[in-house]
């Protein structure tokens, strides 16, 4: 690998914390967005949009989801992941590419407007999911940053990417909320390790390769403590690529689902993979 | 079984919520409380006190515990309970007899003076603990009405007991704090199965037994919903012996500990436990 890369991790080097070395947000076009929700952003790495999306057009979606989750079911399809002991679907990916609810709900302007402001002109979908927490057994997503991924495995050059991730069921204290680190995404986590082949196979089920260290989150969360993300259903939360986030378990009888929708700058398309092996599948990362 | 029991529970019949047959806030005595949070505790099954004891004494009862910790691993004490996989100490059980700091903590005033005023007059320890739960790794406890295994496995009559959890660290939203049903004290689940014998020593690790169905849950959340209980360390939650709590898992770098500690009103002492099996260790229960 002769590419220069500011953000190498897993190379079998210790873990370290290092500088971001783009912006978060970039130049500013016009957007539906106010300074101020964009220097929040900056700031922070994350935008909580209340109330965006209708009641009914939330229940739609959950329908489309349904109808997802019976026909990827028939098919044995890779994009539906199942949780490690139950079985249980825990995510559907590349829902845009096979609901045209779906296809509509990424290019609605209430999301791509904002992404648009932030990023500094056109972007792509790189990845969509739903992702099931269910009652009583909703499983915990352990702190991760997605752009460590999506660099070392997918070969996402630079950091001019964000989730936005669309609440389908009210977001509470009690059923497993998104939490982030506010302001780590101003920093990066170069994790221990090396990735091993086909490693998605397992990373989707249960992370152990590209997770920060306890150390690294400690100090990171001295710095910016913990947000718990609460909102209902229909809200969007934006956050940058590199934010540390994760979400604990669910054992309250509410399920929490969501939409995620990663867009990509168009000036930030994939590259080769930066571990060296070969891509994940496609619906992981749009190429 | 001879005797009468409102309370009958694992009895191998289906599941059922039935009535309660006890007052949850007895004859009106004098103490601390105002009537407003007599009410409040009447109504919701609990109550939280902020900011009861200082820094300064929440620091003496973490040394207190450290003390104990070093003591128990020694002796391989039965009052030392691990977690099932990691092996982490998760619990030490009858500080108040080990640790004179915490017999003193157990008949300080400010904790027996509601404690007595709730429960209508004398009142003696049942259970003492200190549960661990540290950063990034705490398990959940599942939801559970305390007085249905007191009941069932100790042989507690009535409901004439309370809990008081004294946080010894900052309880927050992301550290898995107590999680309670409000008004579900005011129903009794009465759980499906049979208690094995001997059941404690698994128990105490992980329930499967005396666990209330998902249905039943969610109606009584459906009726209370569900709160989240966060305050700064030293604060009391005191909470009626059959509220449905329990807590989620800890991912935060934040360790969330506290004390319980149980009091019974001494017209209320154990008799030969529900079960007809012989009653658990006193260090569960004291007789």
């Amino acid at each position: 690998m002769s590419r220069i890369d500011p953000y190498h991790s897993r190379t079998g080097h210790p873990w370290e914390i290092a500088d971001r070395h783009d912006p978060v947000v970039w130049e500013q076009g016009e957007g539906p967005l106010e300074s101020v929700q964009l220097e929040s952003y900056g700031k922070d790495g994350f935008l909580l949009l209340r109330d965006i999306f209708s009641r009914e057009e939330v229940e739609s979606m959950i329908r489309a989801t349904d109808e997802l989750r019976e026909r990827f079911a028939t098919e044995d399809r890779p994009e539906a992941v199942l949780e490690p002991g139950t079985k249980e679907l825990r995510s559907l990916f590349r829902v845009h590419r096979y609901h045209s609810l779906y296809e509509g709900v990424v290019s609605d302007p209430r999301v791509t407007g904002p992404a648009r402001q932030i990023l500094g002109g056109d972007v792509y979908v790189h990845q969509s999911r739903v992702n099931l927490k269910p009652g009583f057994e909703g499983r915990e997503f352990y702190w991760h940053s997605d752009f460590e991924t999506w660099h070392v495995e997918d070969g996402m050059p630079r950091m001019r990417a964000l989730s936005a991730s669309l609440l389908l069921s009210d977001s509470l204290d009690c059923n497993g909320p998104l939490m982030v680190v506010p302001g780590s995404h101003r920093r990066y986590v170069r994790c221990p390790g090396t990735t091993p082949e086909e490693h998605f196979k397992e990373s989707l089920r249960k992370q152990d390769i590209g997770v920060p260290p306890r150390e690294a989150l400690s100090s990171l969360a001295e710095n910016g403590g913990i947000r718990t993300l609460v909102a209902p259903a229909g809200s969007v939360i934006l956050f940058d690529c590199n934010l540390m986030h994760g979400s604990g378990g669910n054992m309250s009888p509410y399920p929490r689902n969501s939409l995620f929708v990663v867009y990509n700058s168009i000036e930030n398309r994939l590259e080769d993979p930066f571990s060296g092996l070969p891509p994940r599948p496609v619906f992981l990362g749009e190429r």
